[in-house]
């Protein structure tokens, strides 16, 4: 018995192991599972679900925060037992699954699962798995190293069970901020007005009847690989910098900017990193996910809060993090996804968002989630929660990749994720495109000429330029606007 | 001198004609005017400028709230002085010189072109051209029938021009609630937690030094036209009432739904007018537009307060309502459009969005803007901002129109406005596909069986299989997928 992990002593003897809690598992079940960008997920409740589906066949829907770790999801979906996941995902071997139509994904704005299911629009969670650092003697449970979805489901789910990660120090305590805005048709105000404000509890509150086990855990969050910037990634970084800068001479920005949003992954970890001793200085970030990056901001003093839904960082960092933890407590907070994405507060706060795009198109269109436009990706994320309502939409992508045999920018995107209603700003290693107060004919010039690759420059004029001949508010040539990707497809390249 | 319109002493002496007004205007300049939806829109200065303009070649760049009224887009067009366009039109000859490419239209979501401004985004407005009902004493302007981005030029332009138009009652004073958030990085919360929250003064502040000229005018609004609802748009309503009466059933709403929210359209119509006399009572509405339905609506005792941005109703409907409007004053009014519009306001309140589609494909993708993907219709107005942000996300087309020519249910649209990960609910007259919790290939089943002509069913289903045979999370045959728009254009149908 561990009485500091579990303080609430009617639950002492709920606990179990994870083979017993992967019992209470039944065929058809609605799952909803702790767990965001890797960080916060069950480690042992739901693998030994997975030991137990081969043989017991079930058929499961999973929903999460975000993506899992410790390839549980690949796990799973080899199975058989995932019959429907979602938000999100990014692993290799149930992304195959899911585009063999074997796994039926249903891609969210992060922001919107939590809804969906406050609102019933989706199937009662029977079953909610969470991860936790402790349990308070009011039944309350305090979250580890992401929120994601956990708040919702544990409101929702019948039943619930949780996981107590030991790995996790318990002066974890105090970085949550769980909030909940109420049922319709009287929903509260988020009352959130700078990155840093407290709105809420540290712990999230649950009915202690609705805990069917609590299962103990010693395994540590899956670590992020981090990638170093390299040549176009610093590229890109730079062309935002100077874009950044110029908006700062032009009076529309401070050199605090306004609040930081950045997706993950390599272009977004450069752009950060190039903040990193720059003029730029009280920053803050009003994020998904705290990464590497956001550390190194903080340790070099450019950025003094940073509100997100996870920690989801490198086994370095990790080390770093946790072993200084009382140092970061004053300067990042773990938000729900439905109130770190949540419109209200990102056109509030003014954020400026940064993503990366599969491709962008001639008009400003963006695909963030399909290649070829039918191959799921990752998912939308929270691209589109921030990208619809910041005070800055930015996409970042590289010019042309594999060889230069594909470009990212296209005549029109494959699948879109982000409308041209919505885009300000992309940003490829050959320039940055500025499309605030440009019509689409202006933008396709500015956009072919500033951000795509000199090999299909050319083309993507002559295509433009084909185009207008043929007139229209967006000019387009219907029977020619995919045959990039579809060249792509058929010769595995893009090339003319 | 009309005391009771011009109640500010300092701005009696700044009453000129409408000509004298339009040589205020010079080359290059940016232009704001008032008007939503042909209300409340500049009646005499904007002609007096579209008269000057063809002897004096100016460009101009034109802003309005949304579509203006008396054919003045047209003719402002037709002289050749319109550089610039922005957020929405609806004028047929305006269109016609977008398609062309002679004027560049930003084709905008109606809520955001007041953030644009505001955070300058876009160029300064030299000169706003705003119709007011009276000039309070302390300078503030109380607007007429619309409000649209009013507020938001007056605060920001340069230099105003204000039309007071006298055929406007003055006991209209009253219905309009004007709100700023403020500036980043202190924006304010919208404090608005029912339709009928009151949260900011009956006039627009106005700086009297800004003033370059009062104009009066007697012209008044260009009534709306009502198409009546006929066997399709009755089919439509008909389905979207029976699954309105299955949620309440199923206990997710009650009889008085959550705020509606309807774009303007026959079809939108038929809808508000389904609920004439129905089992649902005590609706409001938190919309862009209040129309003749509207007003139905509220005579028959079914809806208790309507939110919106402007009134355009038929001449029948507007005598009705002027001739009483004591008695509709404390059930109406009316709000900027970045307020009645802001996605903070539409997740809070829970709205239900009905809007009209020009097609959808069977992923639950939805073209709002675009004809053969190419030519401008109107624009996407506030559909985005509602669509994005609303408890009920739902579509309305027919299944299809131009003697069967043209199926509105595609493979892929030809321009996408609202993304699969939006779109709740699609109805056409040939039935309801309700698609929360589908994943892309359940949808296309769904879509294709529910909502499409059966003329087109087989071939759209034929498509969907034959896609699934070449794999992906939304199979999509590249080299075919626009081939139904491109046949369109070929032969003038879709038809195989």
């Amino acid at each position: 018995m561990n009485l500091e992990r579990i303080q609430n002593t009617d639950l002492l003897d709920k606990v179990i192991t994870a083979k017993e809690a992967a019992l209470f598992f039944e065929n058809g079940m609605v799952v909803g599972s702790s767990g965001f960008t890797r960080a916060g997920d069950s480690k042992v409740v739901l693998k030994a679900l997975a030991d137990r589906g081969k043989e017991a066949q079930l058929k499961i829907t999973l929903i999460t925060g975000a993506s899992l770790g410790h390839d549980i999801d690949g796990i799973l979906a080899d199975t058989g037992m995932l019959a429907k996941r979602m938000p999100f995902q990014s692993d290799a071997v149930l992304r195959k699954h899911i585009n063999a139509g074997e796994v039926l994904f249903i891609d969210q704005h992060l922001g919107e699962t939590a809804e969906l299911i406050n609102n019933h629009h989706l199937p009662e969670i029977d079953i909610a798995v969470i991860e936790v650092a402790m349990i308070k003697a009011d039944g309350s449970v305090v979250p580890t190293t992401s929120i994601g979805n956990s708040a919702t489901f544990i409101q929702n789910a019948k039943k619930i069970i949780l996981e107590v990660n030991l790995t996790i120090p318990t002066n974890i305590e105090g970085i949550h901020d769980i909030f909940f805005a109420g049922d319709y048709p009287h929903r509260a105000i988020i009352p959130i007005t700078q990155a840093n404000s407290l709105i809420g509890t540290t712990s999230i509150p649950l009915d202690v009847s609705k805990v069917i086990g609590i299962v103990y855990t010693n395994v540590a969050d899956s670590p992020a690989s981090i990638a170093e910037p390299d040549t176009k990634t610093i590229a890109i970084a730079n062309f935002l910098l100077d874009f950044l800068r110029n908006e700062v001479k032009h009076g529309r920005l401070t050199t605090s900017l306004l609040p930081l949003q950045a997706g993950i992954g390599k272009v977004a970890n450069a752009i950060l990193e190039g903040f990193v001793n720059s003029e730029f200085n009280n920053l803050t970030m009003y994020s998904e996910v705290l990464q590497d990056s956001t550390f190194d901001l903080i340790d070099a003093g450019n950025l003094t809060f940073a509100s997100a839904s996870s920690i989801t960082v490198s086994e370095k960092c990790y080390q770093r993090i946790f072993q200084n933890f009382d140092s970061y407590k004053n300067k990042i907070l773990l938000r729900p996804q439905n109130i770190s994405n949540a419109a209200e507060v990102i056109r509030r706060l003014g954020i400026i968002a940064i993503n990366t795009a599969i491709e962008c198109d001639i008009y400003g269109n963006v695909n963030s989630t399909h290649v070829y436009g039918t191959k799921m990706m990752n998912g939308i994320g929270g691209s589109g929660d921030f990208a619809r309502n910041s005070y800055l939409c930015i996409f970042v992508t590289q010019a042309a990749s594999k060889g230069d045999n594909i470009s990212h920018i296209v005549p029109m995107v494959s699948h879109v994720d982000h409308s041209e209603h919505d885009v300000d700003i992309i940003v490829t290693d050959y320039g940055l495109a500025d499309l605030r107060g440009l019509s689409p004919r202006e933008r396709a010039v500015r956009i072919i000429q500033n951000c795509s690759h000199p090999d299909y420059r050319p083309h993507l004029l002559d295509y433009f330029q084909r185009a207008c001949l043929q007139g229209g508010h967006t000019p387009h040539l219907l029977n020619e606007a995919l045959s990039w990707q579809a060249r792509l497809i058929e010769t595995g390249s893009m090339k003319i």
